[in-house]
């Protein structure tokens, strides 16, 4: 079976490993990238890139291509309308950070019966084409969206290229994975920045910082442009979460001034810290993509530790 | 010269490595341990320890060595009342992480003429005899205190062992000390706690969360008898710490509810890593040990990034 042409649109660190990831499996795969310097680095490097937008769409619409939006998000909309005139039935999918925001941007264009969101889970510190690498996915988690629109064989078609990339796919709905990254990658953002700033205050701390606190603020290191952008496009599961966390501080700095104990957090950060190393995983097995209930299935099955490290069966499946 | 002979109490992580490396460096070394398991585990390495504080403290009287206090907070009262009674006038230093608090403990002994505290900002998540390392100190910055009471020729005495350890000084006042301390490593495993706490409650938080969030909350797997210990002991520096962060957290939750931005602490934040990252260190020069206003200039000459590489002239030099 000839697996489906992928067209990537944005050739930065994630498009453009997605691009060397999806050649080295074999596929049929061809970009667009908005700067000459971008489309020049993939040609030398034996990639079929161009910065003619609607040549790349155009040539989508004839292979049936799935479409893998992998441009930053302010980028998004003018990319979707030129998507929606040129390309009538193309599949969408993207790799960006906050799931929501795109689907927004989706469904105000009309796209949302043809899209599935996906965000691989994984990155470096660098960015732009010659950051890009095939392995960048091997092992990692790529969330594939299940929300009420989606449709079972464009899922079907995302999940394949995101095992054809080497990593493992976390099936959830967009709410849910944001809230998510709220907690996991966004909210640790704000408190290395915090940190950063509170011993910066403090004389004699730059002198004797050392590694942990070094590691603590690593991230704080992020330009403060990326940072903005990943942590104000979720401020709606970001709020909560800062909420929480200020809750918790300030339990604890009440109860060291009144009692001199920080327990409560000690034991209760203690015992999150350890589930969390113990949180089983599984492969998710015995759903059929398309079946009543699927995307519901899908959606508590990853929230349970599930993940598909192989094609499931789905509504064209002879097996 | 013949070095001064060194009297480790307590056989640990920090106190057997300061065995360890003081044998290295050539100099006699004896000690005690409370368990007998860590007393045997010293000797069948090779080194001289015993399980009997009374002997131990005999030796270092008869010996005039530099006594260094390994032990836990809690056992402090009790080896000190034993020091007051048998050993006269030997030297005391100390490797603890908050130096107000063993200040304290050593003032209401009437010891403080005889110490000087010093503190190794090095470790390991391990913990006893056998965890402990010659080269675990080569490189670390070692705090070695300044204070009004610090003597001359015992404070000459500390650094020299630290850096026979293969250590870097940095002379400091103790409030200073644990002010800092407060800010770069208990005040970072109390968000590291918050930031455990935060994200477990929320449902797909750990099957996504990889290797950022495992770095943020590394800290949180500490034990957190060990966590109370530090952070409860520093709670007049760790105090001002905390309300600054959640301060800091509480402006930008504002910033965002109320125009999506969290532009302020994301700026502030890369500019103190920025900051931190180039923090300029240098070697201390020109400060004659038990000069007039020797331990203000040293104290100042910390705060600016100065550290202690090898011996400085004191009131016994003849260069």
């Amino acid at each position: 079976m000839t697996k489906t042409p992928v067209c990537v649109l944005g050739l930065g660190l994630v498009g453009g490993s997605v691009m060397r990831a999806a050649t080295v499996a074999g596929r049929e795969v061809f970009g667009y990238n908005r700067s000459v310097e971008g489309v020049q680095s993939a040609r030398f490097d034996g990639f079929d890139a161009t910065e003619d937008l609607d040549d790349a769409l155009a040539r989508a619409a004839d292979s049936e291509a799935l479409i893998v939006l992998a441009v930053p998000a302010p980028a998004l909309p003018i990319l979707l309308g030129h998507i929606r005139d040129s390309t009538p039935g193309s599949p969408l999918t993207d790799v960006t950070s906050v799931k929501g925001a795109v689907l927004a941007d989706v469904k105000s264009f009309g796209l949302q019966a043809r899209f599935v969101g996906g965000h691989p889970m994984t990155g470096t510190a660098r960015s732009g084409w010659a950051a890009g690498d095939a392995r960048l996915f091997v092992g990692a988690p790529w969330v594939v969206t299940v929300d009420d629109d989606v449709d079972p064989e464009i899922f079907t078609e995302v999940v394949s290229l995101a095992l054809d990339c080497g990593a493992v796919v976390v099936p959830a709905r967009s709410d849910e994975h944001d809230a998510a990254a709220a907690n996991i990658s966004h909210l640790p953002h704000l408190l290395a920045e915090a940190l950063a700033v509170t011993a910066g205050e403090v004389p004699l701390a730059s002198p004797l910082a050392a590694g942990s606190f070094r590691d603590a603020t690593r991230v704080a290191a992020t330009s403060p442009e990326l940072v903005r952008a990943m942590c104000e496009a979720n401020a709606e599961h970001l709020l909560p979460a800062l909420d929480r966390t200020i809750e918790l501080l300030g339990h604890a700095r009440s109860t060291l001034a009144a009692k001199g104990s920080v327990a409560e957090l000690a034991d209760a950060g203690h015992a999150a810290r350890t589930r969390y190393d113990s949180f089983p995983r599984h492969e998710i097995a015995g759903i059929l993509i398309g079946a009543d209930g699927w995307r519901e299935e899908l959606a508590a099955a990853g929230r349970a530790g599930g993940v598909i490290r192989s094609a499931l069966p789905g509504p064209d499946s002879r097996g």
